[in-house]
């Protein structure tokens, strides 16, 4: 059990990630908004000792979209319901996705710290950037900001949140009752931060994550998004259909990472993975065409549409697709748009297919079969340098988790790549991620030697 | 046990209210960052019935304050620490401050939703400005923004969240597994806000809160304050030395909501007290003397000097204040101010004199003696018509809050004015506030009528 152990996150996302989840006859009325039943699949997967579960999120409603009234919309802040999960689980880290585009630094910062606070050093932060004049109409803007925009300020958003992490140095509280002085001021640092899109004075009002930082995860796989991968983050979250096309990532990625000084151990890479689990192949197949069956068109189309930017509506629903812009005029989600239009030009799916295809893993990779045949899929990513692990992505909750936790983390831990137990507390321990020194401190030690 | 029943709020400011609270022998180090502990006393004042506990918020360290180094300014974020506590707690109301001034309304509409639902119907908002130099540095501005601008936008944001929290209403989910209708959208709103101050285009994207609205809470007392709660508050925070100011105070703001078609009824005033409680008379005034003589003197004068906005730190300690501006001149905490300039004014204290005054209970009502002499108080203030109940401000966590609920709750039960066990399950219920309409789904009972 000392070979090279496999990452695993939980993407919870209720009722399940399949688009038609809360039509499956296991689904409950009031799942996604149920903290009983949320903290009880938590302790299911801090069972299976997975390093985190992990939260998506968004800014909009989708009440603009034609197939509202199909889906859920209607879910928890991601941070009410992390720092929930907090009080109620000791192991698993806590990712929350916060968006850079329509928050204030300051605020982030501080939630982050009181959250690894609140978890004793479980807590990540999952950078996205906002797009959609839906999500921009809430947020006093006519319109989305271009993409290139969007991650500039990411990439200073990232920078003004960690110094604010770092302005109080992890010995600045001295609690001297003696004396009568609780903190060192020569300890907290204001950061007078002064930049292009942000300006922040500091210091944070609380002291120093215990973590140092709380672990900065990524999800964008578009140029700008693996350029700030490399710079920032130390878990990259990804969607690929091929090993080969995992690998291309996986080395492009790691090796920018130099050129920021950084070495590759500390960014850990983990591709979305949608598994559907039967005792046997069959039982597996019949799941997976029990969920599709299950799609309204309009929303399946809908869907398509919108990982698209493009709408689909007037198409026939058996026949391709129409002709697709090239992805450089492509405002949103550069890498989903580009996978889709792979698939199609590849496979030649039409328009019921590709829905259907992306209907449940939404571009991630879908794994079908026993639990010894997703343990050997995830293995040979795992082991042939496409991965250092996975972000796992339930089609329905509760089964889907329950299943992979029985099943397939068992062969995982007898082929002694997964944990039987956690042997650190922090999820920087889990991840096998060092404890970043303070930058103020790093000053100091500079000026001294 | 059928009469009038008074209610109490737990000001949760650890390690406590009084300013050298941590130098008390029974404080802990890591009291303030210390889940546990935290817990432990919102248990104890769930055990004691308490309508709700209240966390103050601020968004800057105060590292520019000359007494920087002598106090706690490290502390949890509210949300996180009340989404912390919902989930190990089953009755007491949980009650956040978050700011107008430097948030998004659709961010804090949506995560008091979201502390809503999470605790079953105990969330509750207590709306503030910020103010300060400091502050608005942290958020890209150079300076604070004047009052009367705090206020119109304070305002106008109270208003889009409202709305963002009624654009769903109770029964826009429908659930229908065999039609595949998941939400009715004729129930589900744009707002479409568009004012002076912000621009917001809704729905919002989690469901009506279980509450209709969390419990709209208010700390101001000023004038524009006073309006803003007659508008909207459903409790006011304030405080008072005198019964005569306070009976003013009261029948003031309940005098005002009528303009706004709302009942006196529909308010809870609730001023702060910070009890200090002996078993003897003599025992109080010696535990009250004990916190007095661990404040340091540039703690004392500089707390004075900020709840004054006035730098006293060159004048004779032992010495008068120096002449006041009158108060219209203020951009601060305005009845705050005014209530110092009284206290000099009436009693003639000295710096000295003034800063032990105001560094436990900050202008708030101090009530020492015997738990029967602090019921005494509290209930002639009750049945006076100066106070609906109380925010107590225990001067150190745990020993202040324990005795509370061991010694003064037990009192004002036998006495018939408090609660013995919680008759209902939401907030609203303990206030006895009545949930709110939808303000969408009166529209359509008005159209249909």
């Amino acid at each position: 059990m000392t070979g090279k152990q496999m990452k695993l996150g939980a993407f919870f996302m209720l009722p399940g990630h399949h688009v038609a989840a809360w039509r499956h006859p296991e689904a409950q009325a009031d799942q996604v908004l149920n903290f009983e039943f949320i903290k009880q699949q938590a302790l299911t997967a801090e069972r299976g000792k997975f390093d985190m579960l992990f939260l998506a999120d968004g800014v909009a409603a989708g009440a603009t979209s034609s197939s509202f009234e199909q889906h859920a919309s209607a879910y928890f802040e991601p941070f009410t319901l992390l720092s929930g999960l907090a009080t109620v689980t000791k192991n698993i880290g806590l990712v929350g996705t916060v968006s850079t585009t329509f928050n204030e630094p300051f605020n982030v910062a501080r939630k982050f710290a009181s959250l690894d606070h609140l978890s004793n050093g479980r807590a990540g932060w999952n950078v996205v950037t906002s797009s959609g004049k839906e999500a921009a109409q809430n947020f006093g803007q006519q319109d989305e900001l271009l993409h290139e925009k969007r991650y500039e300020r990411a990439h200073e958003f990232v920078d003004v949140v960690t110094k604010l992490w770092d302005s109080w140095e992890d010995d600045a509280i001295v609690y001297n009752k003696e004396s009568g002085q609780y903190a060192d001021a020569t300890k907290v640092h204001a950061i007078n931060h002064e930049g292009e899109w942000l300006s922040v004075a500091g210091p944070l009002n609380i002291a120093r994550p215990v973590q140092g930082h709380p672990v900065v995860v990524q999800a964008g796989s578009s140029d700008a998004g693996k350029e700030l991968a490399a710079r920032t983050a130390e878990v990259v979250f990804t969607a690929w259909q091929t090993i080969e096309e995992a690998q291309a990532f996986y080395s492009d990625v790691k090796g920018r990472m130099a050129k920021y000084g950084r070495n590759p151990d500390e960014l850990k890479i983990m591709p979305g993975v949608y598994p559907i689990i039967g005792q046997t192949e069959k039982e597996a197949q019949e799941k997976r065409q029990q969920l599709l069956d299950l799609i309204p068109e309009s929303v399946g189309v809908s869907r398509l549409s919108q990982q698209l930017g493009i709408d689909l509506s007037g198409y026939p629903v058996d026949g391709p697709l129409p002709e697709l812009p090239d992805v450089s005029q492509i405002n949103g989600n550069k890498s989903r748009f580009q996978l889709v239009k792979d698939l199609a030009d590849r496979d030649g799916l039409s328009i019921r297919q590709l829905y259907q295809h992306i209907a449940g893993a939404r571009g991630h990779r879908e794994i079908i079969g026993t639990p010894e045949q997703i343990a050997d899929q995830l293995q040979e990513w795992f082991e042939n340098g496409a991965a250092d692990g996975f972000n796992v992505m339930p089609p329905v909750f509760p089964e889907g988790l329950n299943d992979f936790v029985d099943y397939v983390i068992p062969e995982l831990q007898k082929r002694g790549i997964f944990r039987e137990e956690y042997t650190g507390t922090t999820l920087r321990e889990h991840l096998e991620l060092q404890r970043p020194i303070s930058q103020f401190a790093k000053k100091a030690i500079a000026v001294e030697s």
